[in-house]
């Protein structure tokens, strides 16, 4: 039979009775202690282990009613048949990446956390904290309001977008907010997105299992007559600073858009007004949803490129008909949003702190912009600039473009090639180079000027 | 001839060039100056309106810019065609359903946020937001390592769940973790659900375009038979406390289930282990994830139940084969979670403040439990109670259900059907009542009692 000695710890923190069951499990588990068979009386094992026979029946009732021990009445506890388990005593850790590390990174998504408005913000989320502890409660599926509100009023005065409030879902991210536009769409629908474009929109279609075409570029950007051979209905574009050509879209082929969607209801746009508040022209163009109203355009939009990338606020404005589907099939969802942060930046807007801030931030970019083209402009390398227009990054186009992007990684300087945004196989290679300075000190471009691009003569 | 007189506001904030600007780009949108009609030069109109020649420039400029105006060298500026616009001058305003309001509600989401342990949450996120600056930057997109490995930690120590810390994905809600293994997943996965169950997953899962099954319960949980035959690949079941039904599911079906599992490479089981943490045996079961090993369950809670619902961070964990899928489709998303929320959670749980506030909480709903038993034992109506062992809701049983629901909806206390949460017709009503007490004050369980449950003799 059986040896039940148990090893019991008096001056563990662990309770007896867990001990005792723990093993007993344990020697079930492992098929030492057979099916069938029966466990000494709570009276005997209490004698044996010097316990009260309060705890051995305490660890029996657990095992009972976790399925280890069969209690039969007036005879006892009987071991039952458990899956053994097929575990490592310690769980496999599997390793997480470390991530690379440059002298210089020129990398599109970087930004300058330094001028983020940190005392601001901690000034706003503490009162916040501490004055609305109802915002613990459940909040709107679109997000709360108050910051609906400061998002309508501050795209109808910056960007000319004709919204409300109630047109407008705040989400944890743009990935997120265009996983929910997959869900608004049905699997028949085919999405067609700028080619070179935005890798990670190609990602997230094709991971919500949408059809995905890719439309070439020409010099106003998307050219509409692919489009319209694609067989595409919604189409994703970056009119502001097509990522990453750096094209800003002009009117008459944002107009064409417009008309293309008009064609066919089941037709929508997808105007992703990435980076256009650090627009670099006289005056930033409206955006295409406020030259035609809201009917066929979805608007879309961030604050982690304007604050910080840890905000996780987006946000997008729905037409009629599709906030209305939206309503239908998202309103039980919880906004991803935690609401003291929805909170804090409605405020943020409303007194005004984002469109100082805005201010202060263009101007360090427009700086930052200004030393890399000079920097690029006295290379030694022919270097034609283009999308300096507006932000966030610059290309850089050059007959030598690959020696460049070879001398700049033997240098540990991380530099981009056009090539890398192309969906489909190109013929020959785009000979252009892709510099986001937004994430750069100007040390990152004294190296870049000095190790990479001068002196090669 | 276009009559060129603008009234401007010279007191106005706005520039006088935008005010040129918007009058003339106006006058184009809506055809009062017609296609290929000519503006005046910048002196005459300048000379006209008396304002200088370059305030006039940078109206032109701004409108060829936008594609107004087409400038012509040695000739002009001249008006293009522009859509004319389909707006009302202010935005539709669609309105927002207003929140119903009840004397008392006994929904199953609602929680007791008196008791979130608020001066010691401001407190570390004060900390944080203080000395962490470099949380403003991305983080990795599963999440920070110091939350997961509190996670992870947690996990082993309350729940026996059998994992480390990398294959612990956070994200902003339940929801949207099912998203992600929804994209996870091909369309061709079948799923299949509780019934009676969550609505919301019924809903998350349809949205996102999987094929959901109803498998109906039996005294011990999900029938292993009936989800066989339901012909899917992929079980979500919620052991800890069925919802809606309060079941606990006993070992032997969560290994039944497991055989199930290993039956085919492609099954998984979905443990939603929603209110584990309120649970009134003398010890929770072990989470099926744990019986067995990692390799066939992805494990799923949340914080936002046991902190306030506003605290949007849920977690899975998957198994090695989905983590390197995972890894594979989505490791170029950000994290849902804002950072600084994350590290004040990874304290809160490392610092012991979670399992004090979880058996101070635990206590407190064991009480309104208690409360609300009491209430439905000395009803006038025969009650039969269930769903006690776990919370945060008991199952009324009566053949005068309908007559108590009818009841409450009189004095304006929202009590809910077992029939509402059934996804396939029922022949025969259950006879039962949803009763959720978390959110409840014992005023409302009096309330309950008074005016619904007793003096009906």
């Amino acid at each position: 039979m059986y040896n039940f000695t148990i090893e019991l710890d008096q001056n563990s923190k662990k309770p007896l009775y867990t001990q005792i069951y723990e093993h007993i499990a344990d020697e079930i588990r492992n098929g030492r202690l057979e099916e069938n068979e029966r466990v000494p009386s709570k009276k005997a094992l209490s004698a044996h282990l010097g316990v009260s026979v309060n705890t051995v029946e305490t660890a029996y009732e657990i095992l009972a009613q976790e399925g280890y021990l069969r209690p039969v009445p007036r005879s006892g506890y009987y071991a039952r048949r458990v899956i053994a388990p097929q575990l490592s005593s310690t769980p496999t850790v599997f390793e997480e990446k470390p991530t690379e590390s440059f002298a210089a990174d020129f990398r599109t998504a970087g930004a300058d956390v330094s001028s983020f408005p940190y005392s601001t913000w901690i000034k706003l989320s503490k009162e916040v904290m501490y004055q609305n502890p109802e915002l613990l409660n459940h909040g709107g599926f679109k997000g709360d309001i108050e910051l609906r509100d400061s998002i309508a009023k501050y795209l109808r005065e910056f960007r000319g977008v004709h919204c409300s409030a109630s047109q407008i879902i705040t989400g944890a991210g743009m990935e997120y907010l265009v996983m929910l536009l997959c869900g608004l769409s049905g699997s028949e629908r085919v999405f067609a997105i700028e080619n070179p474009g935005y890798g990670k929109i190609d990602l997230i279609l094709k991971n919500s299992g949408r059809k995905v075409r890719y439309v070439p570029l020409d010099e106003k950007g998307i050219s509409v007559k692919e489009l319209e051979r694609s067989g595409a209905d919604t189409v994703y574009i970056t009119p502001s600073h097509q990522f990453p050509s750096g094209t800003v879209m002009p009117i008459d082929r944002r107009e064409e858009l417009l008309r293309w969607a008009d064609e066919k209801p089941e037709r929508y746009i997808i105007e992703d007004d990435i980076n256009c508040e650090f627009c670099f022209l006289k005056r930033p163009h409206t955006a295409v949803q406020g030259i035609y109203g809201s009917k066929k355009v979805i608007y879309l939009n961030t604050f982690s490129r304007v604050l910080a990338p840890s905000v996780r606020i987006a946000y997008m404005v729905l037409p009629p008909l599709l906030l209305r589907l939206f309503e239908k099939k998202f309103s039980r969802y919880a906004s991803t949003v935690p609401r003291f942060e929805q909170r804090t930046l409605a405020r943020f807007i409303s007194e005004n702190y984002l469109s100082r801030h805005l201010n202060r931030v263009k101007n360090i970019y427009r700086k930052r912009r200004d030393t890399l083209i000079e920097a690029a402009l006295s290379s030694d390398y022919p270097i034609e600039i283009s999308g300096e227009k507006a932000g966030l990054h610059l290309v850089l186009k050059s007959p030598r473009a690959s020696e460049i992007l070879k001398k700049a990684a033997e240098n540990n300087i991380k530099l981009y090639s056009l090539d890398d945004y192309y969906f489909t196989p190109r013929e020959n290679p785009s000979n252009a180079i892709v510099a986001g300075y937004a994430g750069t000190t100007p040390e990152d471009i004294a190296l870049l000027r000095s190790r990479v691009l001068c002196g090669n003569a």
